[in-house]
């Protein structure tokens, strides 16, 4: 019986747009596993180039690097003896894409003893990835030309030009199934790239592949990688042939929204069980053996948890952002942070957050009071710096904020020969506070800092853009934006409970009710706060985005109606009939957030920071939007008012 | 002899989003076309949705709206008596995209007698579009299923789903190619859809069709009229066929680029010849007649001037971003507006841009004075509001920023027990300059107004990033921020002599050294501004976004070493060498600015206020960016090293 062949799942940060430093550190890892005597690298998709660059991939200067890279990659298998798959570009120059660009590839490499191994009828010394995910914030087709349209330019079907890998390593023969990360999740595509594999490989060598092998560039998402448990288990079943999943780690963005890829390389044997995991968000090697007489893994040199071992949902988050703000703040240049604490709840969690990645010497929290703000959640905000025990000031808006007024009341506006003044209402004087706050106090604190302030809005507010444009709705950098609010809640609790284990997050900053404090209308002490129903609208306003299809007024009025709205949102059984008993209330609040959510709400979402994805569906390149202001349906129209008529009849 | 068909190319706004507003227009429409005795009339592309929607597209309830609104035009037919051809959007519901949604077609529907009038042997009772663009501002492959998609899963050929429509009108039988917008710049596919509908003919009809017909939502580009006469031209010569050519009105956009159409709707005769035009950005419905005996458009109801009569970029420029401005108010409900005014030139061709839309009691000019403005521009801010003859104030801005710096400086810091405090720079105090102008003065007077105010940066400002964060940078719109810093000179000239006949934008201002005065190091009187060296920097920045292969540092440097920089930056012949004579001085510059393009620029952009879209490439959605750091390639770091080092030995 022959020896198992060693291969090594490298799990490593990509820097997305750093060829030359990614072939650097790519070329290290395949020393060290070669020190381990594996036999085999594994690297993921895009690992030399990266995988978010926006239109960076148009720049042929940039492509010429690329490969580049690529070629000292496939010189070090000579130099260092151990075979290598990468993912990286690939570039036809004798052929162009449908904009007229040269033709490019997301391609996935192997090769060994310094050149590309392919089979020897292969239109490409590579394998070319087939599906290309062109939805949420993926942009493959934008850059990269499919397997199925080379298929089209050769008259050939793409099943055909699906081949499977022969080859040799140690001395035995090895089949190798290559997939390319959407290549393994074709639910909705109309044809299955490892069904295709397969057949090709029995069609040339009379048997299965021995193994699949998928290298992805898989951004983190709340429950993908149970998905992929499922989708990627269920394929190995159905083969009877094992797969292993190499992921990177990092962080990379399409300028509006961050994703953090948190790995989770697995190695699925071919009952589709998961037989060893790197950590999420680690740098490691795991080390599996494929033996060539047994057609399994017999050998992982650990069992790692699984990926999707998180507790709860506050620890895959936690996990997420804090790596996300760590590896953002790097990325940036930015080392240090001031963040605005009101004592409420947002700036809280978010000031945790930062406390997590940061020495305390360069966090700067301050209390920005007005003469609306309550001692109590002065007295929060002042718990809670002192919990973190970084640097803290407090500094009053009043002074300033009068000033504004003052002057807006008192300039002379003149026009043809006359002058008259303006008067400063309450609701223009509510922003001029939040202005003052972010765009004044906490932009010359942090420039006089050398570094930058945070936004700390949610997502709830982000939806309905209930937030001052250059207020608090500025900021670096916007962590929260995509967790609801009772998102938020949960992750104080679990920052208390399982990070800092103490009270950092005050729970008087818990218990008190959500507030803006802008006005005598938002008095805390008299338990007054923001519009916002949380439990209720929370989840609401995750309909008009999260839902698979998002929900509109029309779909939302005929759930009230059929009183099904509570089991189709989520929230508490009762709430929605309770909050609105009737037909007017409820369409006069969904009205009203509706036009929030689509008018003003993407004027403000234009005008955002960047934020920190973690959810199905995150607001920027994500969710892409244009401000085309507000449209109710047909359905909507009449559905509300043949049932406000039924109701006043 | 047969009477000839009189047809109806409609050229009107369509509102994005507003199936409904845009179908009661359509019928309105159609209905004075039968008044003009026309048998035919034709709308644009997705003349019932809009085009840039973003993922309003993925909604079920939306796309059932926009079928709704399908059929009552169909209906229309009937009762008007009048056929009709129009873009829209087409869902079967027995088929998905590849993302698991809804099956969407972007469609051409042709209908008479209240029916779809289809060839009988065509897949769907409308035809489909092929090319889908996914380039620059275009997202269609996200959203429909191609022409060539749909070949694949019938197993068939794209070539042979290109049906040719026949169509009786008025008792005469007419063949018809279809194209939508795309379809007919085929330059860069594998395959021409004008040709294969060509063969397609001839193979069922034994002819070739009477006529094309290319419905579009083409967005303004400047050049782009003219490179579609050549292409449209072209394509009428070679095939001896006529070609109508139908686009809409209005302005659409993808959130942070807004687009104007320029609709410019044409009729080619079949020597490729412009026969007719609707004026760019009116609203009008063109007559042609068509005489099926002489194959040829016999006769339009007056000849207007062709799309690309402007007498010089600085005409296309005025009409797009005049006609942008002012529908952009309309769509987002703003009629009053604020604009700061510092004596500058790009602030005066903002102002005077506004003038030329808004009654001038709804435009208020602020110039806001801190110690380092001269008396030079304030005097030509007060000239500038005089020429205007609107609203106009003074508000000093230097109080505020005292007391933000003093605040600063004395807020004590706390930290382990021990207190500090920091100090401001002059940089930060340029800063808090730029900021107090626009968060606290700009913003608290629109706010009281009841307005929005403006932001006046320029692309070379945007390029690099100089400009403030929710300072210079921020507003509701930036119109000039596809411009270059010569495109704004030019247009000021232009505003004077063609759009006003006076004076409005002072000789002053144009005449003065460009500066940002938040220092004395930028003291105008004494000849000092901005760091930006117009005449060189407008043409390397522009060479960084807007040539066809974006040049990088690698480009930028073999250019100057071979000596060719300048004619391929299009700057005056010798500039480059005379400013930067030797290799690091040269290179100094260069990486001191693709640093700022590459870096803080895109930070700031993330933020940046919505662009008005006219050049080939502009910022947000039509370049795609991620914030990625800074990247020089080893091509650039050997070739710099090498000449560098030959300059020191």
């Amino acid at each position: 019986m022959s020896k198992p062949l060693k291969i090594a799942l490298v799990q490593t940060e990509v820097l997305p747009g750093c060829p030359r430093d990614n072939a650097d550190n790519i070329i290290r890892l395949m020393s060290e596993a070669k020190d381990k005597a594996a036999e085999l690298v594994i690297f993921s998709e895009m690992a030399v180039p990266g995988y978010l660059l926006g239109d960076t991939w148009e720049s042929a200067a940039f492509l010429a690097d690329c490969l580049t890279q690529n070629e000292r990659i496939i010189a070090a298998t000579k130099e260092l003896g151990i075979a290598v798959m990468f993912g990286s570009v690939a570039v036809d120059p004798d052929r162009r894409n449908n904009d007229g660009r040269l033709r490019k590839y997301n391609a996935f490499f192997t090769a060994a003893d310094g050149a590309l191994v392919a089979p020897a009828d292969a239109p490409y010394p590579f394998t070319i990835k087939t599906l290309l995910p062109n939805y949420r914030e993926f942009d493959d087709s934008r850059y990269f030309f499919s397997l199925r349209k080379l298929a089209y330019e050769l008259n050939r079907q793409p099943e055909e030009l699906l081949y499977p890998l022969s080859i040799t390593l140690n001395g035995e023969d090895y089949l190798i199934g290559r997939l390319i990360c959407e290549d393994g999740w074709g639910d909705d595509y109309d044809f299955q790239v490892a069904d295709a594999l397969v057949n090709n490989c029995y069609k040339k060598y009379g048997k299965a592949p021995d193994i699949f092998i998928n290298i992805s560039a898989s951004p983190f998402t709340l429950g993908k990688n149970q998905k992929r448990h499922r989708v990627f288990g269920e394929n190995s079943r159905r083969h009877n042939i094992p797969l292993i999943y190499v992921n990177h780690t990092g962080i990379q963005n399409n300028g509006k929204t961050i994703y953090t890829f948190d790995g989770s390389s697995t190695v699925y044997d071919r009952s589709g069980a998961i037989l060893a995991a790197s950590a999420p968000y680690e740098e490691e090697i795991l080390y599996a053996e494929y033996s060539k007489s047994s057609g399994e893994i017999v050998a992982v040199n650990r069992m790692q948890p699984a990926a999707d071992t998180a507790a709860c949902e506050s620890e895959s988050i936690y996990r997420s952002l804090s790596y996300g703000i760590k590896h953002f703040l790097q990325s940036t240049g930015i080392s240090k942070v001031v963040i605005g604490i009101s004592g409420g709840i947002d700036s809280a969690v978010t000031a945790a957050l930062y406390a997590a990645v940061l020495p305390p010497e360069n966090l700067l929290l301050i209390n920005m009071p007005s003469r609306f703000n309550s001692a109590t959640t002065k007295d929060l905000a002042r718990q809670l710096a002192d919990a973190v025990g970084c640097r803290y000031a407090v500094a009053p808006i009043e002074e300033s904020v009068e000033l504004t007024v003052q002057q807006i009341n008192s300039t002379p506006i003149c026009f043809k020969g006359d002058t008259a003044v303006f008067t400063v209402s309450d609701f223009v004087r509510e922003n001029i506070q939040a202005r003052d706050r972010s765009a004044r106090v906490l932009a010359g604190f942090a420039a006089a800092f050398g570094g930058a302030f945070t936004c700390n809005a949610n997502k709830a507010e982000l939806t309905v853009g209930y937030s001052t444009l250059y207020g608090d709705q500025a900021g670096f950098l916007c962590a929260l934006a995509d967790l609801w609010k009772y998102q938020v809640y949960d992750l104080a609790r679990y920052l208390n409970r399982e990070v800092f284990h103490r009270e950092i997050v005050p729970q008087g900053t818990i218990d008190i009710v959500p507030s803006a404090e802008l006005s005598d209308a938002q008095d805390v002490d008299a338990g007054k706060g923001d519009p916002i129903i949380y439990p209720y609208h929370d989840y609401l306003f995750r309909s008009f985005i999260e839902r698979w299809d998002k929900a509109t007024p029309a779909d939302l009025l005929r759930w009230y109606e059929e009183d099904t709205i509570d089991s189709e949102l989520g929230c508490e059984a009762g709430l929605t009939r309770r909050l609105f008993p009737t037909p007017d209330k409820f369409t006069e609040d969904l009205e009203r957030w509706w036009k929030c959510f689509s008018g003003l709400g993407i004027a403000k979402r234009i005008q955002a920071p960047p934020v920190l994805a973690v959810s199905r569906r995150a607001y920027g390149f994500d969710h892409r939007e244009s401000q085309n202001g507000v449209y109710f349906t047909t359905e909507y129209i009449e559905r509300k008012n043949k049932l406000l008529s039924a109701e006043y009849n």
